[in-house]
């Protein structure tokens, strides 16, 4: 019993305890709720070499000295995925799944004991664990798993410890031990994950930009910074192209509501906050916008009005795997026959051409139309709901600067138009310009 | 019960299976028995870029076409193991060894994964499995663990399915799911234990030499290859500076008298048998010659005849993690006091002088002797045991080169003597020319 004597408490909120042989558990988890939990997430740029680790580990000592306990994430040093990646296709044509997920779960294992030795080398307790030691379990699909759950025992007893604990991102292991991998840049989910499974108070994403801006500043030199984010506009962006985050990190950040705030890992600047949305967030119609410049149109003219063809379509290319980003118009040109068109990536461009002309003959449709350089430009914003003449505004943007409006897509926050691919970058200046969101006197722009 | 069913039975010896519901079981027991089992390791020279991956993958398909069950063990690739050990450096001045293990065992990790999709590639199945999913088991000693156990369940089933199976080299779990290793060189050692596990009929131990030779040719270009050694002289030759293979490797294939066999990855030369001692073997008396040349002697003079004082002595420098290769000599000049001396690698020689110094001021000895610069010449045969005149052979050699030899250690199978540095190499093929070892005509040298 001699452990549970008040001798061996130490601090805050001893006069909640009771004076029970149970005192120091009770303490311990008042002590442990008490004190804040941050988890922080390095991409693969802020842990690139031995600098970069030791500039993110005074980071993570900083927060652990003032209070708190910290979880950090990290990705594998700089462009290891891309190396690890053209290893696998030296030595295959076509690499089993399974074992590139073995291969690649390598570089995170790498960043995990560095940043652990670099943490312990500035005098401060850390320890590294890898998914299957943390018990990170996710399903069995390999290179794209999802997460199931996550086991929280060893990572208590280690922040118990006072000690910073560093995971390994992207990386999980299936029921059976099995090393799976949750997706290219998906160490965020994991960090949003964790900070869900933990109640964290905050996860920062560190990476090489200072947040989230109102367009991509390479493309539009005077895009701001963009200080509150709701989580769906967040991840209409992203999906929408700003390649900014992870979208099942946002997700998940959505589910657990947990407060993420992406920062840039060379300086103090407070970075973009995404969290839930607010009334006054809908003052702004829209908050940012995006450019995607990896598409391509697919379009199926002369389709028969026949009941069940666009499903068997759409059902031949998820077969093959391709991902449909939109499904644009369906425009009937007369009352038996209709257009149907599609925008998928154009990593994916080739086969769904293809696919499209087999289905052109089986079905008997007419030609088959293929714009193979597309972009999409996307305004974003919970405040479309509330403001009328989104669309216009947009639609007449483009206009003034001639450009052709290929397709159209909407949602409840996101206004979606295919341009040809030359015409992308002046469309996104111009639709961010319609907006007014790089005039920062401008009130409709101002942050929330 | 359908899954026990004869139909499902395919070929031989079912003549001894009953038809009972357990036959299938009964009838794979005895398949498996039956089918002969090869591990191969390869190391990091003969996986060191995919043109060499896929030339050990070819080699593990012939062996398993020809209906061997194959268990492949592989390094890390080429220099990676020290590419990780000058990133660790450069973040941290001292790692802590928990996470070197967790940095060092990706090397491994990656070269499984990329065997795997090379095999696969060539149309065979193969899977690879890192310590944690075989089950290799070690103590938690970071750095230099030794194995405790190894699982069978996962690694039959895989085989017993058809695939080739690959396991990293070098690492291991402990009890607790903590990443291990057994030290530099130890992939030698995954395999040899593999193989005394599974019983295999073979350990093939694929390097860039193609076996082991009387004398490092490097240095005696009229060295042999040797076409059979017992386990205890590759053990000593493999301590006395014969960098062929890992000494744990042997030790364990000795043991469990697994027979071993060096061979070049590049060629289908047979190599060198490693079994167990033969009286055939005795008919020789030197089996090869090796030099150690990273050696420095200390020797402490005017040591009093104190009862202790050696055990002083040796107990300061165990303390301090000093490994003595040898004690030489412990003459005594007068009644009163003695000249101890003591070999140890160059590496810790600084330490171990600094050590001597105190001790000599402790407890009042005379002067400290340093040669900082020695090699030993060793001369390994089990044929030693029966042959007179060994070691006059030996000394008479150095003599005529005009070789002085500072301290002289000899054990049941080894001669060693210990050189000034420079004297090394020709020390080295005096003797192997007195034994007769480059000779091929000569009956004393033939092999075995």
């Amino acid at each position: 019993m001699a452990a549970f004597q008040p001798s061996v408490r130490t601090n805050r909120d001893s006069s909640f305890v009771s004076r029970s042989p149970f005192s120091l558990g009770l303490l311990f988890a008042c002590t442990m709720h008490i004190m804040p939990l941050t988890v922080q997430k390095f991409g693969g740029t802020s842990v690139a070499n031995a600098e970069k680790i030791h500039r993110a580990a005074r980071r993570a000592i900083r927060a652990h000295k003032a209070g708190h306990r910290v979880v950090i994430v990290v990705s594998a040093m700089g462009d290891t995925t891309d190396q690890l990646l053209a290893l696998a296709h030296e030595v295959s044509s076509n690499p089993p799944k399974r074992e590139l997920d073995v291969l690649l779960t390598t570089g995170e294992q790498v960043s995990i004991a560095l940043m652990a030795m670099a943490i312990n080398d500035a005098g401060c307790e850390a320890i590294s664990l890898t998914a299957g030691q943390l018990g990170l379990v996710t399903d069995s699909v390999h290179t794209r798993a999802r997460i199931r759950r996550i086991e929280r025992q060893r990572l208590e007893r280690e922040l118990a410890a006072g000690k910073i604990v560093i995971i390994a991102g992207f990386q999980g292991i299936d029921d059976s031990g099995e090393i799976t991998t949750l997706g290219r840049g998906a160490s965020d989910t994991t960090a949003a994950a964790l900070a869900a499974v933990l109640q964290a108070d905050v996860c920062e994403i560190y990476t090489d930009v200072d947040g989230v801006y109102t367009a991509d500043p390479r493309l539009v030199p005077d895009a701001r910074k963009i200080d509150r984010i709701s989580y769906d506009e967040m991840l209409e962006l992203a999906s929408a192209g700003a390649g900014v985050m992870h979208g099942r990190a946002i997700e998940f950040a959505m589910r657990f509501n947990v407060p993420m705030q992406v920062r840039s890992a060379l300086t103090d600047a407070p970075g973009t906050m995404i969290v839930a949305p607010t009334e006054g967030m809908e003052a702004v119609a829209v908050r940012g916008v995006s450019l995607r410049e990896d598409l391509a149109v697919v379009r199926l003219t002369g389709v028969p009005n026949v009941p069940g063809l666009a499903a068997t379509v759409f059902a031949a290319l998820a077969e093959k795997n391709i991902i449909v980003d939109d499904i644009i118009q369906n425009l009937y040109q007369n009352a038996e026959s209709a257009i149907l068109g599609f925008v998928v990536s154009s990593e994916d461009a080739a086969i769904a051409r293809e696919l499209a002309d087999r289905l052109a003959r089986d079905h008997e449709m007419g030609a088959v139309e293929f714009s193979e350089k597309v972009s999409k430009v996307s305004a974003v914003g919970v405040g479309m709901r509330s403001h009328s003449g989104v669309a216009a505004t947009m639609f007449q943007a483009l206009a003034r600067e001639d450009i052709n409006i290929l397709a159209i897509s909407t949602s409840e926050i996101v206004i979606g138009c295919v341009v040809p691919r030359q015409d992308g970058p002046r469309a996104l200046a111009a639709v961010h310009a319609a907006f007014g969101l790089g005039d920062a006197v401008n009130e409709n722009a101002a942050s929330i």
